[in-house]
């Protein structure tokens, strides 16, 4: 690729997510660990593979503000335009469409292509280790939703089987069901080298907050019946 | 305590921090974690540490709101105010007062009482371990900062000498350095077996991101310079 196309195509990525300032960091980790993944994969087409990953949540803003759309399949349509009316051919504009609507994980509409394979693993892989515990609780707090939920018996919920959304909740609901969702082999063992950090992660944290209560609930009913 | 007191107290605390849902599940650890202390220590008064530790934050949403506003001492004064219109005696309430304005970390207002120390520790244990990083990352969000700054040359920064705010740099400037400050030798001991969790989160993360930098920014400088 040209750096004067990658200029372009970076700088209108950044108009597209400038209302939030650090999600652009996950483009470039997303960019950066999909070329590591090519690496490892033959006939790759990287002017469709480079421009997929920098466009590829440019539809970000709009779901954000109808959470009825779907990122992946209007920012699909919005790179295309943007392509085609700065002169690419549509050919190479819907390589890159099919890359960005198939990388948000649905049962129906999965990536067919090389680049939309290594573009979703290379997507997923910021979901696992310890950067996706880090980027679920900054998302948690952008949001004001709780670290877990309380049982009504005063333990801590471990997550599992709650409804109510909470840091706990989406680390068994998602989090932890990652590791089996690649389609190439470098990425299956990138984020194989990262789970252990994860679970370790969820485990000590569940630990410190249930056993606060655990004894602390039960010191306190003691205290409070004393007298 | 009588149960009915405790039962005021907690729904003033309640009513005083109904703008952030998941604050309380704080206030309730610092009570629990102040009371697993106390056990530890001899001639605690009970009715006087577990005011404090339900009351401590109760000033949040004034320095919230004002940002020159100290919580420990907007905090402590509110106490006093609510106990003393609710019948309870000057003494008390100015124990109490005095445990909650020097909760927080100020080389020229600490803790005195022993109920003053279990307070502070119990709220610094809950910067530690997992727990401290969790909380953390949940009010980096809730701020809209970022995990980590990049340097000059594309390199993730560690923090160490970072001035923009980001989690790394809470981490290098706060949280790497909770360990030494605590009163009692009970909550040095749970700190010390938090801090190993705390260390590898960070270092995971620091890992995941800057091998991302690392060897994407390389290959894809080569691959921009192909053509």
């Amino acid at each position: 690729m040209e750096k004067a196309v990658y200029s372009l195509l970076e700088s209108f990525m950044l108009s597209c997510m400038k209302d939030s300032a650090h999600d652009k960091e996950h483009v470039y980790r997303v960019l950066y660990n999909a070329l590591d993944i090519a690496k490892t994969e033959v006939g790759v087409d990287y002017d469709v593979l480079i421009c997929a990953c920098l466009l590829h949540d440019i539809g970000r803003k709009e779901q954000f503000e109808n959470p009825a759309l779907c990122h992946a399949s209007v920012g699909g349509d919005k790179a295309y335009e943007f392509l085609t009316a700065h002169g690419f051919d549509t050919g190479y504009a819907e390589q890159v469409r099919h890359c960005i609507q198939t990388h948000r994980y649905r049962k129906n509409n999965r990536p067919q292509s090389l680049e939309a394979k290594i573009l979703f693993d290379a997507d997923k892989l910021d979901v696992t280790g310890a950067m996706g515990i880090a980027r679920t609780l900054v998302y948690k707090g952008s949001m004001s939703e709780p670290l877990y939920s309380v049982l009504p018996e005063g333990r801590v919920s471990d997550g599992e089987k709650d409804t109510e959304p909470s840091f706990f909740q989406e680390y068994k609901y998602k989090l932890e069901k990652m590791y089996s969702l690649f389609y190439t082999k470098k990425a299956m063992e990138k984020a194989r080298e990262r789970q252990q950090a994860a679970i370790d992660f969820y485990n000590c944290l569940y630990r410190e907050a249930d056993s606060a209560y655990k004894g602390g609930r039960a010191e306190l009913d003691r205290l409070l019946s004393a007298k």
